[in-house]
């Protein structure tokens, strides 16, 4: 039996509930983030309690003004934004994980574990569905909501620039600025704004370029002094793993960067012809055809070497003529 | 009397010319191509000749597809697309300046040098109005004019992040999508995609960058020898003006670029607070709020000293106290 529902019967079911848990999936970014706050404001405006919770906190980026001063109830109906799969809650959701009643969610990938699954696949964002559900809940959408479903909506699309974009984002996004999304400072909080530990990390990655395969290949290195002396975290670091492929005429793009261990984690990206996770297949990793990755041993000589060798086995590029 | 006309005078005036000549700027962008390429193939569906013109000629990024094969005639009607001022026709097409008899343009500065202008100042890009005029003139819009629209809508707002982008341009990106226009490459094109020589310059420039008054203010000189040895072209450069501003925390990014007679040319970018055309005045400079520049001499030394002495005395910040 498909626990699949549609918009009217996910508002009809939250319209019943009161205490209301809202769930964001870990190492939360700005779609289930914006889902959770917006559908928090509109159950509030129903006069409902309600909270959020993320195993990793509030990034003050993703509150676009102050950080809720929640209310402190015991929840009974639980709702999870975003969240694809249970174990993506974290662990310290992970008590919540058999009493989901409602996901909201836009993963093809999503595995079912909630009661109810309202489930769009082709939204770019779960704030689409988001925004369609207060809609149909008769919610005043707020300046404040529009702009928390506006930042799910641009962050989930690289401000409307990958493939995921439709033209139901697009007309979604007009609805919002006419809402009074306060659009601009978001855009530039996002797409407009670099940290200095990223602006460090980039200008000491793109020192270590080299470039293979008439210029097809291009690859960085990213060392443990470098992410020490820089501060980058995570989300800094992967923000530089992209920055090889964009380079103009480059077909793979390959980040190498050093573990605490000495070994190297390998990201590698590609264009539209090659399928990098036959590459990484090469070297035991994996994933997807456009972005996938795998781990070598060795120093960091070494690791390139491998590295360019799995290129080449698997292009052949090394045997054509220049 | 005014020369202002509406769109539909605009589409009649159009239904009754032929052997048309539209002219873009020189130093062509999206918006200037993309409108010139649209209104083309609509006239040539419309059964008229016409053929387009650039001081600069037709760089292959804007062209989508090939660079059409135009017909040669003598033109009977000259249609600008873009063009705020006659000035920025170029050299090339000065002989055509005082005969444009319609002009399509979205700049609040325009010179009204046209004999008829269709000027609509809150459309983010002269693409926008084409798309209104192409619907007027009851034009098929083919996937392919769907592109040409798009792109130039899409680099006129930086992809959907500028100010200038509103609800409108949405529902026309919306519609286009719907229309056919390939998104996704030309996405990819121009907002994900840097060529070899931005990158090296943009890693010589962060190798150079400095900090001052505790961080609010960040520097990167461009050295002649840089510029030489990357073979960075002046849109190339104008990109890496940008990178001191979007650094986290800094309300003031300047960039130094050394000219060819040893002087430094000075652009100064700001946030939300400071207005740097007022301390560019003080280095006998101007511009915009936002954006503004002037020459600086002496060798790089005291260029960064002057350039940081003006930006003191405007702001105080040598003053405060950390």
């Amino acid at each position: 039996m498909s626990n699949r529902i549609q918009l009217e019967e996910a508002a009809s079911f939250l319209k019943e509930q009161d205490d209301i848990l809202i769930l964001s999936h870990q190492s939360p970014d700005g779609d289930t983030m914006g889902s959770a706050f917006a559908l928090y404001l509109a159950l509030c405006q129903l006069g409902k309690r309600a909270r959020i919770e993320c195993a990793d906190g509030f990034p003050k980026r993703f509150c676009l003004s102050s950080v809720p001063d929640f209310a402190a109830f015991e929840p009974k109906t639980i709702v999870a934004v975003d969240v694809a799969d249970e174990k993506l809650l974290g662990d310290a959701l992970r008590k919540y994980a058999d009493r989901i009643a409602l996901c909201i969610d836009h993963h093809p990938t999503n595995t079912q574990y909630a009661e109810r699954l309202l489930l769009w696949e082709r939204a770019a964002a779960a704030c689409e569905i988001i925004y369609r559900l207060l809609q149909t809940l008769e919610i005043d959408i707020t300046p404040q909501i529009a702009s928390f479903l506006y930042m799910g909506i641009s962050t989930d699309t690289g401000c409307f620039k990958f493939s995921n974009t439709a033209p139901e984002t697009h007309r979604i996004a007009a609805e919002l600025m006419d809402l009074g999304a306060d659009y601009v400072p978001i855009n530039v909080r996002f797409f407009d704004t670099k940290s200095k530990a990223r602006i460090m990390i980039e200008r000491q990655a793109l020192d270590s370029i080299s470039f293979f395969f008439r210029e097809r290949c291009a690859l960085i290195v990213v060392s443990r002094k470098m992410i020490l002396d820089s501060q980058a975290d995570e989300s800094e670091l992967d923000g530089v793993s992209t920055i090889p492929r964009q380079i103009e005429g480059v077909e793979i793009g390959i980040t190498l960067r050093e573990k605490e261990d000495g070994k190297y984690k390998v990201s590698m990206r590609s264009g539209e012809t090659v399928d990098v996770s036959k590459i990484c297949g090469l070297l035991g990793g994996g994933g997807h055809m456009r972005a996938s990755g795998c781990l070598v041993e060795g120093g960091r000589e070494e690791a390139i070497r491998k590295t360019v060798q799995a290129v080449a086995a698997y292009t052949g590029w090394d045997k054509e003529k220049a």
